[in-house]
């Protein structure tokens, strides 16, 4: 069904996406985003066997992989939507004029060139071959080869199947998308080193993330990397809100921490309260949640194995207790919900107990006042999301603290918790390093798009030589600030000096 | 007037810095609006003596220099009045809704910290510590720490004493501006790699942006640098309009070479024509203006001196020769006009060719045909500018070539010179690697805010707690895409859950 991608391979692949690159430019904004709800078509027809082959090689059970189906549909959609809408392009526009501009000056966003993808285990459709890093490159026009995950290569193979019958059906140019496949770590290193590859996009851990910035930067011609690395997403307690509903607060907690065996990103991987009474009214009922929550089968063995690994570390470390557990009995290569217990001060010195621990854990750190509470805000790296279990009330009482915790985070949450990413445009699904390694861009949502362009500005150009979202008439359709005011209206007088 | 800043009082302005940066969040963007104004009235206050001092420290010209002090109040007020538009925020409400978003999520953007600024030798005002960066990054709500640059260090004192005056007068907090001196290299790097600061604008050398960059990355918390390094910004003589107008080229050319004794950083260093009749009588032309061109003082004698050294290491280049020169004596200091010429396939063979020589020096690349012309496009790395003297006719008839040099530069021009940078929203003054280290994003103009913010999303948080620009009402009147559409208007119902 695959076979190992050799160097030589690679080397030609690389070749096809960089002649694709230029192919591409003669294709409008609409032929891209037909193209891409075509692949929404294919996807869907891979029917059934997409669901066991993604069930056989992940262990995620057949609703959450219908449900994830699903969102990467709604993404080749929603971003093919978006891209035709233009928006993204942010197109300027100044006519020549003496206040403004003395020349005409018209900007717009074009395609940065060929893309590398590096998707993740856990998302083996929405975040892997046609996941949504690739959805946004070619809405950009970018090319894209992707690194097929190893934990799921024949879900990878059956994706690239679905892009290629679309690609074939659009006629689009050969060469669009490619995937490599390879157990090593060298060819992904060759994507990320060649200089036909203009940006990189992945997800995953720190240490993959990481490798792959500090590559890129090294480059004769650094590029970009948009890296996702997952975080511990911290969720904070405050008082009057903890009084009024600790029990269902942690019922919730429970189960936004176990949802698909803790493997997200967005795991809520701690908590942060001030003792007394209703934080020990919420460690009770997070005990009684706990215990009967069922403990469920990782990703692979590697995973599980790792889960065992980083929660041990850190229930080793000094003064750290378990707070509760599941009491169900696990089978091989399961993951079963662990909450832990520490001090502030001790999770504050302890930089071992800031790390995430990817699966069904989480860690209570108990405050003794809201200072401390500010202090633990404060030692808390870049995140993906936080979140405020709280009233009105508290959020104007602890103004401080919401200020810090939104200097750390990429999405902030009152009352609901971190799981669950919609797909939309007002998601941003990014964060401080090392969270990610580009805090200005999202991974999740049409937004994504923008990571893969740059701008391009045309001085004096003739009107019949600009980009389409450029020129006088406004063919796209597209909003266009216009001498500092947006708007959807065409430019009535034709440019001067032709 | 001013004392090299010692590495405690380094450590002092940037813990002020920080400080400075959690008050600012109380301050309204009409504040900040209103603060970056009356730093424009007070640079204007300065009068002559601005002028005088920057005259004796950078050997600029009385008229050249009240331009750019007028270039740069227009920045200030410019970005003043876009920051209060609020466009750059890229507003997006989705509402809880069964179609688009199960929860309400609203994505603004957030200043991401205090930020380090070197400016440049070449523009004492419009890109020093009171240039367009500092300028930015207060917009977005950034603080800002400047090394001053040495080169005309007593121009930058009266700068921050105007921005000092605006900030007791316009009651905003102590930090959100600061100066250090040095003229060691120690200071700057502290500021780079300290971790209070949280961005870099550059505006210099390629050797400099490059070694910056480099910091940066090597950080616990790698950083963005937005550093602008120059080019050779290539004029592509196409065939047309050579034959219709050689020697009107061959005149503007000269002028836009010596304009400023070439110290811009969008001096057009290279030009590229076909060999051929129209090309021997573009030349004859530019020897006849060039020969006239007066020699004139450069910025200091250390860049007269380098334009010496780069000039002459071009110029013995194998195959190189001289084609035109300034025919008046020059005194010291002064840079003279200079034209060389050498074939394409000598070009394209040896990248010392390819460098910026800094000074009114350019040199003519002859093409025996088109096909030459397409293989020296594709041989040169990232521009600011390029430019092309061209017909309509003639964009129609080379449109891989102009594909080809769109992939290359951050702003393309027809019929114009790429000195003289409009400060215009639709201006984008950036371009690949290695122009600038972020291909993103433009250095002149009030998009460059955008460098110095990330998006943050607010997911189910009370109206009255989310930042203006996120509230029902919109009391700021910013345009928000609200599932989806651009619009002005209000929403008419408050969020459900409170």
């Amino acid at each position: 069904m695959y076979n190992e991608t050799s160097w030589d391979e690679a080397e030609l692949i690389l070749a096809n996406a960089r002649q694709a690159f230029r192919e591409l430019k003669k294709y409008s904004i609409r032929q891209r985003a037909s193209f891409m709800r075509t692949i929404a078509v294919e996807i869907e027809a891979l029917g059934d066997e997409l669901i066991k082959t993604a069930m056989a090689e992940t262990n995620l059970t057949e609703p959450r992989l219908i449900g994830e189906r699903a969102r990467t549909i709604l993404q080749w959609n929603s971003y093919a939507n978006y891209a035709e809408l233009g928006n993204w392009m942010d197109v300027r526009i100044d006519t020549a004029s003496r206040t403004l501009s003395k020349t005409d000056i018209r900007k717009t966003a074009v395609a940065l060139g060929p893309v590398a993808v590096f998707g993740a285990g856990n998302f083996p459709f929405a975040f892997s071959t046609a996941g949504g890093d690739t959805a946004s490159a070619i809405a950009a026009g970018c090319p894209v080869v992707v690194k097929a995950h190893p934990g799921h290569p024949k879900t990878c193979v059956l994706m690239a199947q679905a892009i290629e019958k679309a690609r074939v059906k659009c006629r689009m140019p050969e060469g669009v998308f490619a995937q490599v496949y390879s157990t090593g770590i060298e060819i992904g290193q060759l994507l990320v080193k060649h200089e036909v590859i203009k940006a990189v996009a992945f997800t995953g851990s720190f240490k993959g993330g990481k490798a792959i910035a500090d590559l890129a930067a090294q480059r004769h011609e650094p590029i970009p990397v948009f890296a996702e690395m997952g975080s511990i997403n911290p969720v904070f307690l405050l008082p009057e809100k903890l009084r009024m509903e600790a029990a269902q607060v942690a019922d919730q907690f429970i189960a936004s921490v176990t949802l698909g065996v803790g493997q997200f990103c967005t795991n809520p991987g701690l908590m942060v309260g001030i003792a007394g009474d209703d934080l020990n009214t919420f460690t009770a009922a997070l005990k009684n949640a706990a215990v009967n929550a069922a403990p469920a089968t990782m990703l692979h063995p590697g995973i599980a194995q790792n889960f065992e690994h980083t929660r041990s570390n850190a229930l080793q470390q000094s003064e750290v207790t378990v707070l509760a557990q599941s009491g169900i009995a696990k089978a091989e290569n399961q993951g079963d919900a662990t909450i832990a217990s520490v001090s502030a001060a001790t999770f504050i010195a302890n930089p071992a107990l800031h790390q995430e621990v990817f699966g069904p854990y989480s860690l209570l750190v108990v405050c003794q006042n809201a200072d401390e509470m500010l202090a633990v805000a404060e030692a808390i790296e870049g995140q993906l999301t936080a979140t405020f279990i709280a009233t009105s009330n508290d959020l104007a009482e602890n103004q401080t603290l919401t200020q810090i915790v939104q200097e750390r985070c990429g999405r902030i949450i009152v009352n609901q918790f971190p799981t669950g990413v919609e797909v939309c445009l007002a998601m941003h699904h990014g964060g401080p390093y090392p969270a990610t390694t580009n805090s200005a861009h999202t991974s999740v949502g049409a937004d994504g798009i923008k990571r893969f362009t740059r701008p391009l500005s045309f001085q004096n150009w003739p009107n019949e030589h600009l980009p389409e979202e450029l020129q006088n008439a406004n063919p796209l359709e597209v909003w266009r600030t216009i001498n500092n005011e947006l708007t959807l209206e065409p430019i009535g007088q034709p440019v001067a000096g032709y």
